[in-house]
């Protein structure tokens, strides 16, 4: 089955390695459409290879040279949120892979799902802001939602070897990040080179800083309890340093399902691609000629109190998603900035979230101002000068 | 779905654990069938508690008071092979869970077949033996044969996550039995209270030595190439000492599904009862809130030669499964009675299958006479006196 693929983020690390995938997948996989937030001339190479028909500059600024010379090559240029949102609905998109880190890919994401694309979900904010719209929509207008990440792609792989109702719990799994065997002191007063010193997996700086904080797995289980419908007391926590176990379904009967795979994000990327097919992948196998072993461990809820603090997010829903994500990307830029230590990230985004009033059944528009308000809040926070809410 | 079950096999391992599943999955499950080679003490038992229609008693013997006590209770008695053959074509049985050790369950299991029965297959040997008859004989009356080996049931679960073109191999785990890190030397003397004791599973004799010889794997990828349609050359043997990874499936885009759970033998005799459905089962469940590890290396094919004289016979087949079956038979019996070193047993069989003249296409017969044959060999080379073939 031939796919048109629109790429939201290909300029980021799972774009790059998205683009790497079709180009290996050949013909019958296309990059239609690109987008960018800023970085125009990396934009501009992958035009030059994958000829797409459209591209979106997602941060309005100045045309460029770069621009310029994409419009001659014949590509369409969209600009900024509504570009993007635009550009997606195009007739020649099948399928979209949202791979915008953060809340701004919300609306585009939203808009796929209204065109009825197929949506590929590497941006788990959607679905941790956004999974009371985005979820009943998709299954309102019969729109698949195929999981990108490792772990979801593990537990929808490991699904398919019984019944929803035959789901016992998800055992989603957990590098444990740089400071698994760190002391709580230690950890208080990481640096951000040793933050951004991951174990195993080769990601963007947000998603690093929040695999060491455990607030990656904290949203992954927000995604996973939308993404399978499930209870988040249906979703446990296991730290396998390794990361070559993606994550487990246990059924009814005791049987356990895990999908393994050397940690590259290209095995996933290409399952979301083209499934319900599996097509020769690019990635590095697993050697079963060497000697291994896998290890795991519960995670320590108090020193890592952003997972416990995901759990109450997951179980009381409404707005709190949102503002638990806004006040976390704040915290881990004002970190990365040297404005706070490590330990401070999970304690601004809980004192957000204590000061927060819960709306239950939030709009849209709702869940936008919880998340400006959690913006301001947390910055608040930081400066040390907090605002009445 | 109401199954009735006929167990041959009732009072071995396999049989025991498979009533105590059956009478934990409640009303819609039923043993309506048994048989025990001579333990009719215990066959007795099993006939109070389970109420089956018929049981039968696989070696002729005369009839002791046990069986008139069977008879008394209303339940029908068939003896020997010929009995076992008529009453697995019972109209009243559904699924036939074949778990005779050894060549023994052969014309049963064909019979199944040929009765049209779902056949749940415990008796690894029925293809060792006899693939090349009861596999296109199963696929042209259409009946399903399920595995019940736990490493069988746990690739028959991972299949499930693809298509059946889209594997590239399977992976074959082996505990590495008690001899795993013994020298050579040692391996060589080892004594049958060593050989008897499994690291992990609790099993009958034969099959427990197998499984120090590896004689068990090589048994287990001939089965395994059988019910999946496999070249040898796509099952790979890894040693994994835990026992909680049963089996896994590589598909071709890099992906690994692995089953998982306790090593407990009522995990895959449940799934094969109750496929394709998952029912809540009583064994022992992961428990994700301790600190394990899971070992993987691969198999020594110097120390462990079974392994590497199973490839070679799943490659050649024709008569070859059933020589290295009876051979094999014949050398264990012969170590379990003081009759022989450990490390005698492959090389008797290697000795039997070199010199056998293989027939590529056999018939039943022809089987039968490789098997009698195979024995005689073996037991003249135990001797020390080798009959020419």
């Amino acid at each position: 089955m031939s796919k048109r693929i629109a790429i939201l983020g290909s300029t980021g690390s799972i774009g790059c390695n998205a683009l790497e995938v079709i180009a290996h997948l050949g013909a019958d996989y296309r990059a239609v459409a690109l987008s960018a937030r800023r970085r125009t001339d990396l934009l501009l190479q992958q035009v030059k290879t994958h000829e797409p028909a459209a591209v979106t500059i997602a941060e309005n600024g100045s045309d460029d040279e770069c621009c310029a010379e994409i419009r001659r090559l014949g590509t369409r240029i969209y600009k900024g949120v509504d570009g993007l949102v635009e550009m997606v609905q195009r007739d020649d998109v099948d399928l979209v892979l949202a791979a915008i880190v953060g809340a701004a890919g919300l609306p585009a994401v939203l808009a796929a799902v209204d065109a009825g694309k197929t949506l590929a979900l590497a941006n788990k904010e959607a679905l941790v802001v956004a999974g009371s719209l985005v979820i009943p929509e998709a299954r309102k207008r019969n729109v698949a939602v195929l999981p990108v990440d490792s772990e979801h792609s593990a537990i929808f792989q490991a699904m398919q070897s019984g019944r929803k109702s035959e789901i016992r719990k998800v055992i989603l799994t957990a590098s444990g990040g740089p400071f698994l065997n760190a002391s709580k002191a230690d950890i208080a007063n990481a640096t951000v080179e040793q933050a951004l010193n991951h174990p195993t997996w080769r990601m963007g700086n947000k998603v690093t800083i929040d695999s060491a904080t455990l607030f990656n797995k904290g949203l992954e289980l927000i995604e996973a309890c939308w993404l399978f419908d499930l209870p988040p007391s249906m979703v446990q926590v296991v730290v396998h340093p390794e990361s070559v176990i993606h994550s487990m379904v246990e059924f009814v009967d005791g049987s356990v399902i895990a999908q393994l795979s050397p940690p590259d994000m290209r095995t996933p990327i290409q399952y979301a691609l083209t499934y319900p097919e599996r097509r020769a992948g690019i990635s590095r196998r697993m050697d079963w000629t060497s000697k291994f072993s896998f290890n795991f461990q519960p995670p320590d809820l108090d020193r890592f109190p952003a997972l416990a603090l995901a759990y109450e997010v997951a179980e009381r829903g409404g707005t709190l998603g949102a503002v638990m994500n806004a006040a976390n990307e704040v915290a881990v830029e004002a970190f990365v900035a040297g404005k706070i230590r490590f330990g401070r990230i999970p304690e601004v985004v809980r004192g957000t979230i204590e000061r927060h009033r819960v709306q239950t059944h939030p709009s849209l528009d709702d869940l936008v101002e919880a998340d400006r308000w959690a913006r301001q809040e947390a910055e608040s926070a930081i400066a040390g000068a907090r605002v009445a809410g």
